[in-house]
């Protein structure tokens, strides 16, 4: 693997290669031509193929893709030949949602216990995971050996609970409070910052709607 | 306003720029120059003005930003200064979560009803907010005038969700189900695909441990 400087677009198309290639496998496809890739996915097979030379490349001439063999592979280099253990920060809405999503669960990602500050809500149970004492955090992370944080608390919360988390050891936060947060370099950062994400949709909404106003202002004046 | 044509780059940042501006305006603070904006989000100063120049550009030489005068435009502009009504589709988890997540409303984008096939869900309250029969969607969005569907349904059922909610007349879709899905021209589109963000973050995290246990066999070594 000739991975040493892999650009984050990339890196952030190969779980989406990886989604594609889980649907070729149920439907029993063995290879694939980095064109019919392309039809697929929708990007170009030039971009396909650089994409996937970043790791080496796996295609062989005239073949095409082995399916398995290149899910294996997106697989390993995004780390998902392990499970990851994780916290959940934060037992309101979110936090409940993210512990009861059960679909990470099947991909590798177990959620272990939620953490929270409100008496209300620790020790109660979210289907079958115990809310614990925000307190217990450190002494948690270092004995279950937790790999990944995922802060669902307040804004204002955020950081102190990112502080903390990186403190115990965790090697990734996953951070979904709407805030940025900063986190020492040993310890990845993933947002995802869902009024942005709205935000963005409000702003395309519009856009399409001036751009038909436009078109009908300029069929009406012809 | 000279937005022809602003890279979708520029469109991703504006809610960041705006979620600062908030918090300046919560601090009272009036005026920002690009050097201390820069000091604060991240950005170079000369990114933040070539950003800000896409929109006719908001700063007076020698003086900078007004801060209630950019965040009022970049609302504006993102089309926040209205109010938004949602539907979510998909009374599971993550729907449920959606629903009773109050941060939303708050910025005007209001959930008025989510919708299901299950008939154990059907006629139930979220939090005030009525669970409706799927069946009756596309009335419901023509009636109460819905500019937004929220997809939370599964990958399976997803794209037809999509075209029903097309059909009915949103203006926009945000999709939570994780898998692509397309719509027509007319319709704005969202991913949220929450996999792919905790796949990146699995990749960070093997990444930067590679790179320290690379970084402790060159000093054994040396």
């Amino acid at each position: 693997m000739k991975n040493a400087k892999i650009s984050n677009a990339v890196i952030k198309r190969l779980p989406r290669y990886r989604r594609y290639l889980i649907e070729l496998r149920k439907k029993g496809v063995e290879k694939i031509s980095s064109k019919e890739f392309s039809n697929l996915i929708g990007y170009t097979a030039s971009q396909i193929r650089q994409d996937l030379n970043n790791f080496g490349g796996f295609g062989q001439q005239g073949y095409g893709y082995s399916v398995d063999g290149l899910y294996d592979e997106i697989s390993a280099i995004l780390g998902l030949d392990k499970e990851y253990r994780m916290v959940i920060m934060g037992a309101g809405n979110l936090g409940q949602a993210i512990a009861k999503y059960t679909h990470f669960h099947k991909q590798g990602f177990k959620v272990c216990g939620v953490f929270e500050i409100s008496p209300n809500l620790i020790g109660k149970d979210l289907d079958g995971i115990e809310i614990m004492d925000y307190e217990n955090i450190v002494e948690y992370v270092e004995e279950e050996e937790i790999d990944i944080g995922i802060i669902c608390v307040n804004q204002n919360n955020a950081q102190e609970v990112a502080d903390k988390l990186s403190f115990a050891g965790v090697k990734g936060i996953w951070n979904f409070a709407p805030t940025d947060i900063e986190v020492p370099k040993h310890v990845a950062l993933e947002n995802v910052h869902l009024s942005d994400s709205l935000h963005s949709l409000a702003y395309h909404m519009n856009d399409i709607q001036k751009k038909d106003q436009s078109k009908e202002k300029a069929k009406k004046e012809e």
